[in-house]
């Protein structure tokens, strides 16, 4: 393999497809050069594998060669010279990685100036303060960005050059300021690191292209590669380009520009530009720019020549583009091009139109894989608009969208200002069940503790509520709380973006957003896709969720958590009553009273989801869920002493105190201890589909008994349903299945099959126990270290580890078929909102995944990407 | 298959080996009859078979007919009819299943007489007190056995009788008085059931038969079957024989006899013996026996017969046995043989002196099988030798051996009793950390909570001390407890047996074993087949374990519990110094001390394991184990306010407070979040290599991280140890390898073979996360419910599950030696000291096993049972 290619090099595979090999930047360069044939300035791209090299055993053997020999055609084409004193070649030098990459190592201009061929560069342009200019932006730059000098020993003397000459612009310095600045620059990279600025061009290019190799294990594009879950041996290509310059004059200029406008998808072209400026001064936004339009004014037919470039390019790459250009002395070249970055409501426009634009012909797969999971999410929930505000701290981005508030610290305190109009925001160390109705008041939830799947980050996420969790910075206490020495009190206002997992002081302005009719012609094409393949149910414990989970699109409800039906402060009391119950009147008292409440909750779900399937999981959660803090008890019996009824409650507490309660009594392990439960249950959704029938309804129930771990429960647990249905006579069939939730049960997947007639694989816990993770304790304390050690390649509870729980799930997935061919198989946990690993229960052949209703639009595009096998362009 | 065998029937296999067929009597009643030739009253077998039927649907077609048959030949036989008025034949019905089992319906004898063959009977035996006496005895055995009529409705007027002839012993009852008590009897039963005694024999005769059949499915046999693992499908066989009687007269006699002794071994006959009396007469104890030997005076003849019977029989079984037999009118019968029961004691001095007697030729690898765990069990710690004391409660059995002593509830309590001489049993609903210097001091350790792997029964097993955990209806209180309203107050005695779980009040005799040297003899047999094939390693902790592990013939060291050296009261001060250490050179300073204490205890341990290969773990539990109780501080703080320093203590409790510790930061993840850790750890281990090696050892040192869940994890902690190794400049070679404890680590085995040298399973924590149980949540309140309702086969924390766990393992297995061909694979949870365990170990191909130093001798047996294909016959 070659280690370097020219941008005119003839690939056997369309360049754009080499990204790979060449880096995004110089797959695109060969693209626009070897195959639409536009005018790039020439050059050539030393590839990643030269990079990986370089990383393994130091600088390539043939590396050198290469690059000169391409470094002799590039003179030949350009007729200049590097390093020739007369009118010398200049070059600019690029990282470029497969994917774009912050914290990389960016540009280096003007390479094969130094104190002598700056002389006759000044004389072959007739302009010596051009000529000088450009020489101190090489010394500076190559001092910060190769050398890595500070920043500030550069631009204080220029700073002082500006004041010297009264004037606010670096363009309106002359010859003389830029001549000094030439030195001071070298004299600061002489001070700063003993070396001088290498007047060798080749050694210039060199170590330039070193640097590159380099900035690829900086510490900041290690951390962003380990957050974009990007692999580290990648590596990055190096572009290598003959200069242009748009400041060349004022028949020079230079330009960004969108084939379509990114914020709203309009099909227009869209820019800025600047005359007699270099590419720098566009981004950097020194100088103000005038609109692309505006080149119009300037330079006419140079502008109709870049539209047409442009309509060239968007017909060959079928998609918008985001191109960089340069005019020098009236000639147009185009710099770079790529594909453009665009908001979710200009994606979903844009994806929509193209289908119908005849330079495009989108089909509905590629309109549909051109989605992001983030597009559908700017266009469900509040965005940031302005975020010129003081950072606070950042915790996980745990339920994206974003909330304005003043901070409150109990779930009272929300509920009272709540009511009085005003918006708050719920903070607290972790949240428990006790703080649900809290979180129902406030617009956002912050928490220091916790991970992505805490009880903090679930229930927000049910409630399509924004929420930072694990915030591990913030000290809470009972009135504010605290990061290093700021301190924010009770009322005080804070924004958050549940998405960053960003936190704000004060009020930021948020951006609503508006549904465009585009996203349900783009969810009705991924439905298309999808449907018959893999199935999109809802999360959902009541009425109005189900309700809102059907408006997203939700087939069925997956997930109905009995126990959230008992959290009500109006339940509470008798679920103690039943927990605390001496005699079996008083339990059986209890379960009737219970049974009356759940029969409505059930009644009005049932009515929302009327024809399609609603999965019931009975109950699940430990007692003492149910119960006040042990230790507060414990302190008021010390303190203030307990009434009897207190110290029952006390002594039911330490009975149902757990060492770890997630391992402990619950889910159908409860159901063996307190044996009326479950029957209750039952019978209340049995009332239930009662009544539906009754009404004309036509009701659909599975009942899933959780964390099981053998077939011998299982069967137990059916034989109380089917005796249920039977003392009722519920006659219609009455699926009953099982969550998999335990190795153990899928380690033994074909003998739950046998006894049940689904599975739906509950991956929170699986993850739990199959890592040994309490979510609770490790996710703030630990996962952060473990993901910067490159000891976890992700969070296992944002998407499935599917190295290790993946292997236990496709085998239980395989022992499942084997024992029953057709097993429907689902999961519920919260990975079934979550595009990757929606990708990979579709690959290993579920029939559907369920999660919060708010999730069911982002689950329905990423089921429909698992089958056309993408996973959405990072546009 | 037929349904019935008579004792004659040429079976095509020697008949003692169809006891799944016939029932353990049955079969040896055939063996006897058929293949010895012995004088065995004849009959024949009902198979297990015709129970089964019965159980699955009713009495099974043909068996009449079948019984029927055999019936005919038996009369032909013995010339009699059954039922005859005149000299009627008389029959025997006993139980028989495979195993022999407690609560199974008995024997009911002298079927067939009835108020009109009883007549003929008196007449043709000459005696009408014998043929009433005999009458009134089937009365009531079928009164009781039967018709479930209760016992004080037949004793209450046999009683009145020997008062109202003034007599003592029933057999001088008149004829008289057991015709009256026949009437009596009859009575009694169509007062208790309205149903009158049963005349016609063939009635009486079905109803013996179903009752044997139903007494299979009584309560208490149930319970049995659950304790011993025994499948409640076997059914029973139904053995029915022509009577015989030793009470005819007193030319007439019975008695049971072992052929060696089964307290000592000793290879000389042993029993008792009765003139003129049925063998229920010598088992109910009744009448006071005489030893066998003085049948010699009796019977000289018919004594010599018995012994040549008894050497022909031992002979053919080539084992010690347990015959019944009786002299009827001077002839000789045998009724019953079986191999006898033994102490631990006999069991070693018949297995090795059976290898040199002629006539057995035992070989070694038989010997070895014939030794049970019990049997080692019983040399090794003491047992109760008297325990007519009143029950108090029962739970599991943690740690084997007998112990006495008084109740005390505190560790400190435990200590000061102790010191001043006085022997104690420490008392707690659980133990901590906190309470093992107490339960050092403790003769034997109750507990109300926990399971087998609690901390009080690791701990407990751990020294060898008696310990009966989850005892769960013991309420402890401070300075007592109660089981129901029995209070039990500090100072008062109790005794527990470790073994069965029992506890009573009051002190029981202890019996302390006396090691024979036959232990040594078997041990080292035992060792000869096991060894290459398996090995025995020891879990040890300090100087004096290592000492004892290696007396007790351990290979090594596969576990040395670092943590435990910091749980000393001199060593916790400086562990807490490090947690709450706020610089880094207040925790260097920890450090540098801790690794001064670990210094000495690795230098002892390795002294005494010079040699053998030692394998230290490095720290494992959660901090907050170092740390005291976060109720007990917040109640102070509340009360009586606390200390700066208290303080400080109480937040460093609340930093590392976790919502599931188990599953929190402990292990390697602990030594990520403090990276010095475990850098300390090998620098203590590596001082005392170099010391060791300094005066002339061998040290050989393996370090094991725990709790790994990925190779990168792993690849990490290795980094550290080899740092220090190389800074330590300790150039032999050091073995660094990993526990696979967590689900995710067995998945990923052959990832976490490539980065490791060694497995060592932890197969408490893999148990825990399989299957979701925390063990000290579920053992005392679920796993009793779960067993009672066959949801689980065994206690999964007693013996390994080998259908989910074991699944696991076995993959892991296979998946470490496809990575590494000759992996090193060990265990070193609980399990490695059960023996079934130790059969899964063996089977699925692991180098080692590892277990507490007491259990040692048991594994080395056990190794060698997995290799023979026993698991030890239960004699």
């Amino acid at each position: 393999m070659a280690l370097v290619y020219s941008f005119s090099h003839r690939h056997r595979r369309p360049p754009r497809q080499l990204a790979g090999l060449l880096g995004g930047k110089g797959a695109n360069l060969a693209e626009m050069t070897s195959v639409v044939k536009l005018p790039v300035p020439p050059g050539f791209t030393i590839t990643t594998d030269a990079c990986r090299k370089y990383m393994d055993s130091g600088w390539p053997g043939g590396l050198d060669e290469d690059v000169e020999r391409h470094l002799g055609k590039l003179e030949r084409q350009m007729g200049k010279h590097f390093g020739a004193v007369d009118d010398p070649l200049l070059l600019s030098v690029r990282s470029g990685a497969k994917f774009s990459m912050p914290g990389m190592m960016d540009t280096i201009l003007n390479l094969g100036l130094n104190d002598r061929t700056v002389k006759s560069f000044a004389n072959s342009t007739g302009d010596e303060a051009f000529a000088y200019r450009s020489y101190a932006r090489l010394i500076s730059m190559f001092g910060k960005v190769v050398l890595g000098v500070d920043d500030s020993a550069f631009d204080q003397p220029r700073e002082q050059a500006l004041r010297d000459e009264s004037v606010e612009d670096d363009s309106d310095l002359s010859a003389t300021a830029w001549k000094g600045l030439c030195k001071a620059h070298k004299a600061a990279i002489r001070s700063a690191t003993r070396r001088s600025f290498p007047q060798d061009p080749t050694v210039q290019l060199h170590q330039s292209i070193e640097a590159v190799f380099k900035s690829w294990n900086g510490e900041r594009a290690i951390a962003y590669r380990e957050r974009e879950h990007i692999a580290h041996d990648l590596g990055t290509a190096v572009n290598i380009q003959a200069m242009v310059f748009g400041n060349r004059d004022d028949e020079s200029g230079t330009g960004v520009a969108f084939t379509r406008d990114a914020a709203t998808g309009e099909n227009a072209p869209y820019g800025d530009f600047l005359v007699n400026a270099q590419g720098e001064d566009v981004v950097a936004g020194v100088r103000k720019t005038e609109p692309l339009a505006a080149m119009g004014h300037h330079f006419p037919e140079i502008y109709d020549e870049l539209l047409g470039y442009m309509d060239r390019l968007e017909a060959h790459y079928r998609d918008m583009l985001d191109l960089e250009f340069t005019i020098e002395e009236g000639q147009l070249w185009i710099l770079q091009v790529r594909i453009g970055k665009r908001s979710g409501v200009a994606a979903l426009r844009m994806a929509v139109e193209m289908t119908k634009d005849k330079a495009i012909r989108l089909d509905r797969k590629e309109a549909v894989s051109r989605i992001t999971p983030d597009h559908i999410d700017q266009i469900l929930h509040p965005t940031l608009a302005s975020i010129d505000l003081e950072p606070l701290t950042s915790g996980l981005g745990a339920s994206p969208g974003a909330a304005v508030g003043a901070a409150v610290f109990s779930a009272n305190e929300a509920i009272r200002r709540s009511n009085a109009g005003e918006s708050v925001i719920l903070v607290r160390r972790e949240t428990s069940p006790e703080d649900v109705h809290g979180m129902l008041a406030a617009e956002g939830v912050l928490t220091s503790r916790g991970g992505l799947v805490s009880h903090a980050a679930v229930v927000a996420r049910g409630w399509g509520k924004p929420a930072v969790v694990g915030a591990d910075q913030v000290v809470v206490e009972d009135h504010s709380f605290s990061v290093g020495d700021l301190t924010i009190n009770e009322g005080e206002v804070i924004s958050l973006d549940g998405s960053s997992g960003h936190v704000f002081k004060g009020a930021a302005t948020l951006e609503e957003p508006e549904p465009t009719p585009e996203l349900e012609i783009i969810l009705s094409w991924a439905d298309a896709i999808r449907r018959g393949r893999i199935g999109v149910r809802a999360n959902a414990d009541n009425g109005p969720d189900a309700a809102r989970a059907r408006r997203y699109g939700a087939e069925g409800i997956g997930l109905c958590r009995t126990e959230h039906m008992f959290l009500d402060p109006s339940r509470l009391p008798i679920m103690r009553r039943m927990i605390l119950a001496e005699t079996e009147a008083e339990e059986a008292e209890a379960f009737d009273e219970l049974r009356r409440a759940q029969h409505e909750d059930f009644r009005q779900i049932l009515e929302e989801m009327d024809g399609l399937p609603v999965t019931v999981r009975l109950l699940d959660p430990p007692l003492n869920e149910f119960l006040p803090d042990p230790v507060e008890l414990e302190v008021l019996s010390a303190t203030d002493g307990l009434s009897p009824e207190e110290d029952r409650l006390r002594r039911a507490v330490t009975e149902w105190d757990e060492a770890n309660p997630m391992l402990g009594i619950r889910g159908v392990r409860l159901a063996v201890i307190k044996p009326g439960l479950y029957a209750m249950q039952v019978r209340a959704l049995l009332d239930a589909v009662k009544d539906r029938v009754a009404a004309g309804g036509k009701p659909i129930v599975e009942v899933m008994i959780p964390l099981t771990i053998s077939a011998a429960e299982m069967r137990l647990a059916r034989s109380w349903v089917i005796a249920a249905a039977e003392e009722m006579n519920v006659t219609s069939t009455l699926l009953i299945g099982t969550m998999i939730e335990t190795p153990r049960a899928a380690l033994l997947a074909d003998e739950m099959a046998h006894v049940s007639d689904f599975f739906s694989f509950g991956t929170n816990d699986l993850t739990q126990m199959t890592f040994g993770f309490s979510r609770d304790d490790v996710e703030a304390k630990l996962m952060p270290r473990y993901r910067a050690l490159g000891l976890l390649s992700g969070d296992p509870f944002e998407s499935i580890d599917t190295d290790g729980v993946g292997r236990l799930v496709t085998s239980a997935v395989k022992l499942a078929r084997s024992a029953k061919r057709r097993m429907p198989i689902g999961v519920c946990g919260e990975h079934g909102g979550d595009p990757a690993s929606i990708k990979f229960f579709s690959e290993a052949g579920f029939d559907y995944v369920s999660c919060s209703p708010y999730r069911i639009p982002v689950a329905r595009l990423a089921a429909a990407h698992s089958i056309i096998g993408t996973t959405g362009d990072s546009r």
